[in-house]
């Protein structure tokens, strides 16, 4: 999949590591659940820490059902600052009646090896719901885990943190503010088609950019909204999701302190490091073999635009219909139909266009004709753009998602053995 | 699969002809689409019609996409009476250009045949969306239709308004009305799991009560309410979906005119004929394989409740877990926390029941341990409830679904050909 680029942003190496004076590991310490066949065979424990402390700013899962790391976390960042990120795969530390302990334990631990305050630590879990998180494998695992960090271990924290992944997601750009070149980097780990209890959508980010917390938070909660927020989630909000951002200040550049010209080119950066990730999550959602973007135009408002593209990518009739590369166009028209907003369907057009090219669908709320052979022809592909215009003003929107396979009943048929 | 009673009903033989009065009849008259293979080798067109002008009320769907038969079934039954109704599968007739001249057609058609006046008739389509539909096959088929219309016809007209059904879904009860005996049947095509753009619910019903058609429509509205809408639609409302009633008075009752004893007679009945046709649709969902029963109780109100019911029933990954026949609570309480209502979920218990046994999953909100050879034991069966207690009043609901399959992916990845 290739990245794509808005603004004047470079693509660069180095993910969590490509900033300068971040740390990061990734070692297999052990951890298991009940009824899992066997230890996992990957990195199930990640640490990535700053030279110093550092401005940090998260977003945190709107599920009512929160996972025991995010409680912490939360506490841990009140402050604005933080310095570390500790994080497993395999258990979710969630609906545990021990959860809290456990996870202020992980902090613990992390804070001795690392020499720092505990919180100063962020701490994220991902995997299996309701099983007691054995923290033994954690204590035993953490010298280890400290002592391997290195400034090129990004590709080790990314394998922890994996669940269903089936590719490792990470990306980093250059950028200038003020003058002076900015790097940020980031990972992510989620199957995108959803976001399972199992397979939460857990997102890292470095940057050497000197930004005050408040410009921070906002950014991230600007950039979250139109590119996270914009995968398909099928409702399957998870319970323990969590971006965070790390802010080192090393590169040097005046601090982004209002909503300046730094600012947007912060958030530029920011916004090519986050739908890139979130492009790659949709891409490889649970069983998936298509990314589907969905761009909304022509609407009374950008919310509008953004409800329509949403109702389209999440539709398990839509979604089915893609894996098997049938222009159905009917099954799109009633998707944006049952959209919760206000348009006259009557002046909605709908395209379907691909690398291998680009067709009309539907004209004013119908269905028109068209070659089944172009049709097929742009489904084949890998990337698929469903264009609607609503015909009704400016407001416009994109959308991320993919195909309803077999494998995505396989996948979670059975995922806990 | 068994039927279930509320209240003082009896289960009778004869569908939409079980109430006297009521004649009915089905053909194939070869109505087929662009891509099909081959023409229906089933029934596709079908007459119920009265002996006599009766009161009807209908609900519609609430997609902005109308199929061009609902913009014509509220015009003729604007004055709450009807006598007829008229139906085909294969073709939705919607997001056509022409679709209201057609549908206007097959009004006319079947007017002319029955010798009645045609705002007398209502109209339904289902089936593939976005094709024209032919009206030559319908014209040539009207006669032999007509012809063959009988008091015992129910099968025959249930066999042609079936898409992708896999079981014919019909019942009908006998109930007791200010002392007089009457009767009531119904007949329903969809396969719930979801509400697909060519898998239409369409529900006829019929009745020799005599209730006036405001009461008949309130006592309709309240029943869709808890029946047909509690079934997992999974977003995917369809465009044609619609019910109606046909109540023709002929079993000498006092008309039921206001809020009594009576009119809650009826709503029993309506209620005991729609619960059960809604189960029959979650059962028989595309691809399904289970039946699953989400009752909440608990609740501030019904309608948190029902939001909860809903939200666990249309998790894709818990309709995938119930197929794997894993217990994996965690899915559940993830389910229950990302519904849009208001409860604590520290106060959340779930529990899962079937035929084979009851355990419990959760208890305050945490994941609790439970027997992995009991669950299994339970999810094994084909009719599986899920108990979820919000501990926060007296409100419930229940909701239907059923699990996610192989076979529904199958079944709508290529639907069209």
């Amino acid at each position: 999949m290739e990245f794509r680029k808005i603004g004047s942003v470079k693509f660069i190496e180095g993910g969590v590591c490509a900033a300068g004076g971040f740390r990061a590991n990734g070692i297999q310490c052990g951890l298991t659940h009940e009824g899992a066949a066997l230890t996992t065979k990957k990195n199930d424990l990640a640490l990535i820490v700053a030279d110093d402390e550092c401005t940090a700013a998260a977003v945190y899962t709107t599920n009512k059902v929160k996972g025991a790391p995010i409680i912490v976390t939360k506490q841990h960042i009140k402050d604005g600052r933080a310095r570390a990120v500790i994080v497993n795969s395999v258990n979710a530390n969630t609906c545990n009646p021990d959860g809290i302990e456990k996870a202020q334990a992980m902090c613990r631990l992390a804070a001795k090896a690392l020499k720092i305050k505990e919180d100063d630590v962020i701490v994220a879990s991902t995997g299996v719901i309701g099983q007691v998180l054995p923290i033994e494998p954690i204590e035993k695992g953490m010298p280890e885990l400290a002592e391997g960090l290195s400034y090129d271990g990004n590709s080790r924290a990314l394998e922890a943190i994996m669940t269903t992944d089936t590719m490792p997601k990470e990306i980093a750009v250059e950028f200038v503010l003020g003058g002076q070149v900015c790097k940020m980097g980031g990972m992510l780990k989620g199957s995108g088609m959803i976001h399972p209890n199992m397979a939460t959508t857990l997102t890292f980010i470095t940057t050497d950019a000197d930004i005050s917390p408040e410009l921070l938070q906002r950014a991230l909660d600007d950039t979250v909204k139109v590119t996270l927020n914009r995968v398909s989630v099928d409702g399957d909000t998870s319970t323990n999701d969590m971006v965070c951002v790390l802010a080192s200040g090393k590169a040097g550049n005046k601090t982004v302190k209002k909503e300046d010209e730094d600012f947007e080119a912060f958030e530029n950066a920011l916004y090519n490091i986050m739908m890139n990730l979130a492009r790659m999550m949709a891409r490889d959602g649970e069983g998936a073999t298509k990314l589907v973007e969905c761009v909304c135009t022509g609407a009374d408002s950008d919310k509008t635009a953004e409800i329509v593209a949403k109702s389209v990518i999440t539709s398990n009739l839509f979604k089915a219909m893609i894996f098997g590369q049938d222009a159905n166009a009917g099954r799109i028209y009633c998707a944006v139909g049952y959209a919760q907003a206000d348009f006259d369907i009557e002046d909605v057009d709908i395209d379907v266009s691909s690398p291998a090219g680009k067709i009309a669908l539907g004209r004013q709320g119908n269905v028109v004709r068209f070659s089944e052979e172009d049709a097929a022809r742009i489904l084949e592909e890998e990337e698929i753009q469903i264009n609607i215009s609503l015909g009704d003003g400016t407001g416009s929107a994109v959308a991320w998602g993919c195909d309803l396979t077999y494998d995505y009943v396989k996948i979670n048929g059975d995922y806990r053995s």
